[in-house]
C-alpha cells in the first residue's frame, strides 16, 4: 500500500493497482528512450511522466506543470502508438492518471503541440490513417446524435444551466453567471438576427429547445425547430407546453435536410459540428431555399484556425462524426449559395469560460454521475470537458458566430451598436 | 440642332453629334435583334436603348429606369463584343450616354445581371479570355499604383474629405457627414486593434497618411507606414511634419513585402485590392514575421460574395491589377500563417454612402476637373464612382474589415462593446 504515495491522483481501486504492480514492474531503458521521443514529438511540454516502476522521465529540467502517471506497460505502448486516441481511453480506464490540475496539464500539452509541426512523421501518418470522422448521411447522423445527446436528460441537467443549453454562452462581463451568460447568448443571437414580432424563424438543431422558446417569448416570432435527438425533442415540447407557447414554437423531430417552407430567419447553434464538410454546400442550398428574399441567418459553431481532424478520442468516444471547420471551410455554405457574410465573431474565450462553469458543476455532481453511470464514464467526461476547456483557452478551437444575408438585402442594421445597446433599435 | 432633343444627356459638343448623325443613320433589323439579345444576356433590365437613328429598343414594356443612348454603329458593335470593357470606354468618349440617373441605371443593370447566370456563353468566354488582372510583382505593383494614385493630389483634394481618405468611411449614423465618418472609421479601426500608448504599429499601404497620423495623435502609438505611391508619401510626410508628429510616424516609400521589424499591430486599409490573390499567402507570412507574440492586425478591403474578375473597364482604365477577393480567398492570408480570425464586419452599405458623398463633391467640382484634365476624364471618373456606388448598393461588392490575432493571444477584448462605447476600456 505504500506504493500509493507514488500515485497521488485519483484512487482507482485496489484491484487495478495490485495488477499494475505485480504484472509490470520492470522498466527497460528502451521504454524511457521511447517516452523521451514521445515527449519530443509533443513539443517537449513542461510535464513529467511517472512510469509503473516509479521512475520519472521529463523533457526538461524546469519545474513541471503536472505529472502524468502511466500505470502499466500496456497503456504505455498504446499511448506510444496512437496518443490521440489512447490517452483518452487509458485515462478513462484509470490506466493513466494526471497529478496536478488536469486543465493546466492539457493546456501545457496543447501549447507545446501548437509550436511543433504535426503534419508529418509517424503520428501524422497514424492520425491520417485511423482518424476519420464518421460520415453524416441521414442514418449516420441519427446514430451519431443518439450516441451523444440521448444518454439522458437527467445527466445533462446536473451540470448545464437551468435552460439546458449545451453550447457556448456569451458573457457580457467575465463575472456573469452561467445562467446570465446563456440568456445573454440567446439575446445576442436574436439581436444579430434583428428579429421583428410576427416573423418566422427556422432553427436547425435546436438542442433542448431553449433558444426557440426564448425567440418566441421575447421577440414575438414563430419558430419551427428541427432536431433528430428524440429525447431532446420530447423534453422541448414539454417545456413549450408548460410555458403555453406550443402554438408559436413547433419542434420537429427530423433532419435539417428536410426543412420545408420559407422563413424570415435561419438559425443554427451548435449543429454544424455534426454536419460534415462534404454536406456544407447542400446545407447552403437548404438555407437558401428556406429563406425569403429579405432573409438572414446565423450559424454558431465550434471551429478552427487551420483544418485538422477532430481529436480521435473525442470523435470516437464522445462525439462521433464531429468536425469543427475553419472559417475557410465554412465558406462552402455561403459562397455557392450566394449569401453575403455580414458579421463574424469569434467567441473562443467565452467557450473556455462556459466550460469552466460546466466542469465545476460536473465535479460537484461527481458522486451522482458515478451512481448514474460508472467511474470510467465520469473520468471520460471529465477529460472531455477539461480537454475542451484547454482547447479553447489555448486557441486550438475557436467559436464562430457567422451572420449572413441574401446578397441584395439592404435593410440591414446600419451598425452593430444595437447589439450592445438594447434600447437602440437595429434599423 | 433639333436632333439634340433626341439626346437629352450631356452636351458632348456639336462636332461629335454632327459626325454621329451624318456618318451613321441607318439601323438594320439585325442590329435591333442583336440589341434585344444583349439586353436578354444582361437579365432584361428595365432600361431602354436609343439607337443612333432615334429608334428605341427595350426588353420590357414596363416604364424604364433610364435610357441608354448609343450614338453610332461602332460603339454599338464594341458594346456587343465586350460590354464590360467597352461600355466604359464608349461612355467616357461620349459615344454612349445615359439619360436619367446614372447610378440608378447602373443599379438596374447590376440587379438584373445578379439574377442571371453569367458563367457560360459568349460573354463568359470573352471575359475569361481577355479579362485578367495584371500581375502584382513588385515592379508591376509600382506601375499599377502610379497609374491611379499619382495622377495628382490636387485632383483628389477636390472630392475627398479634408484628411484625404480614399477608402470606405464608417457612418455611426447615416446622417453623419463624410468628414465625421472618415474620422469615425479611423477610431473604429483603432478600437478594433485596441491600441495602447507606446505600442508600435506597421501600416501596409497608407494612402495620404491620415490613419497613421490619427493613431499616433489619439492613441499614442508609433507608426511605420509603407506606401509605394511617391506622391502620397511626399504629401503624408509634409502633413506629419506640420503636425509635429514626424518623430512618431515614419512614412516609408517601399513595398509591403519589404516590411522589417516586429510590431504590436498590423493594419492595412484599402491595399489588399492591389495585392493579387497569388500573393496572399506571402502577405500572411509578411504579417506573421512582423507581429510580436501578442500581436493583432486588421485588414480593410473591398470584397465579393463570389469569386469574379474585376469589371474589365475598371481594371484596365482605372485600377490596373485590382481584384476584390471573397472572404474565402482572403483565408489564404490567415490560415497558412496560423492566425485566428477574431472579427469580420461587412460595411458594404457604408461604402455606398461614402461614394454618394464623393460623387456629389465630384459633380460639384466638375468644371475644375474638366480644366485639370478633359471631359473624357471627367466622364470616366463619373462612371467609375457611380458604378462603384451601384456595385455596393446592389451587393456586387462588399467591404470587409477583418480583425485577426496570434492564435494563443488571450488578452483580447472580452466583447466588442468597447467599439460602441468609447468610455469603456477594451480589456
Amino acid at each position: 500500500m505504500n506504493q500509493r504515495s507514488l500515485y497521488p491522483g485519483e484512487n482507482m481501486g485496489g484491484a487495478l493497482e495490485t495488477k499494475v504492480l505485480t504484472t509490470y514492474s520492470n522498466v527497460y531503458e528502451i521504454e524511457k528512450w521511447l517516452l523521451r521521443k514521445m515527449l519530443g514529438q509533443l513539443g517537449k511540454p513542461l510535464i513529467r511522466a511517472v512510469l509503473w516502476s516509479g521512475e520519472e522521465v521529463s523533457s526538461s529540467d524546469a519545474d513541471p506543470t503536472a505529472r502524468i502517471i502511466i500505470r502499466d506497460r500496456k497503456a504505455f505502448f498504446k499511448l506510444l502508438i496512437n496518443p490521440d486516441l489512447n490517452f483518452g481511453d487509458a485515462y478513462s480506464a484509470g490506466d493513466i492518471d494526471v497529478e496536478g490540475n488536469l486543465v493546466e496539464f492539457l493546456e501545457t500539452v496543447y501549447r507545446a503541440l501548437s509550436k511543433t509541426p504535426q503534419d508529418g512523421g509517424f503520428y501524422g501518418y497514424m492520425q491520417k490513417t485511423f482518424n476519420r470522422p464518421r460520415p453524416n448521411s441521414m442514418a449516420g447522423s441519427l446514430d451519431n446524435i443518439h450516441h451523444h445527446y440521448d444518454i439522458g436528460n437527467d445527466f445533462y441537467k446536473l451540470w448545464l444551466d437551468g435552460e439546458m443549453q449545451y453550447t457556448c454562452a456569451y458573457f457580457p462581463t467575465s463575472a456573469a453567471t452561467l445562467e446570465e451568460a446563456q440568456i445573454a447568448k440567446m439575446d445576442h443571437i436574436c439581436r444579430k438576427l434583428h428579429l421583428k414580432p410576427g416573423e418566422t424563424v427556422v432553427e436547425a438543431g435546436c438542442g433542448w429547445g431553449s433558444l426557440a422558446l426564448h425567440m418566441a417569448r421575447h421577440y414575438g416570432v414563430n419558430v419551427r425547430a428541427f432536431n433528430i435527438s428524440r429525447q431532446q425533442v420530447i423534453y422541448a415540447r414539454a417545456v413549450a407546453e408548460a410555458a403555453g407557447l406550443s402554438d408559436r414554437v413547433e419542434y420537429v423531430e427530423d433532419d435539417y435536410r428536410n426543412i420545408a417552407g420559407r422563413f424570415d430567419a435561419f438559425v443554427s447553434v451548435g449543429m454544424l459540428e455534426h454536419v460534415g464538410i462534404n454536406n456544407y454546400e447542400e446545407l447552403g442550398k437548404v438555407i437558401q431555399r428556406s429563406l425569403k428574399e429579405d432573409g438572414r441567418g446565423l450559424i454558431h459553431t465550434i471551429g478552427r484556425n487551420k483544418a485538422e481532424l477532430m481529436n480521435a478520442w473525442i470523435e470516437k468516444r464522445i462525439f462521433p462524426g464531429a468536425y469543427p471547420p475553419t472559417l475557410g471551410e465554412m465558406i462552402d455554405i455561403f459562397e455557392p449559395a450566394g449569401f453575403s457574410i455580414i458579421d463574424v465573431e469569434n467567441l473562443r474565450l467565452h467557450y473556455a469560460k462556459t466550460l469552466e462553469h460546466w466542469l465545476e458543476r460536473f465535479e460537484t455532481a461527481d458522486k451522482q454521475i458515478t451512481e448514474m453511470f460508472d467511474q470510467q464514464f465520469v473520468r471520460a467526461w471529465r477529460l472531455y470537458l477539461a480537454g475542451s476547456l484547454a482547447s479553447f483557452s489555448t486557441g486550438w478551437l475557436q467559436l464562430f458566430q457567422v451572420v449572413f444575408a441574401q446578397p441584395d438585402k439592404n435593410n440591414l442594421p446600419w451598425t452593430r451598436a444595437h447589439l450592445y445597446n438594447p434600447s437602440q433599435p437595429p434599423l
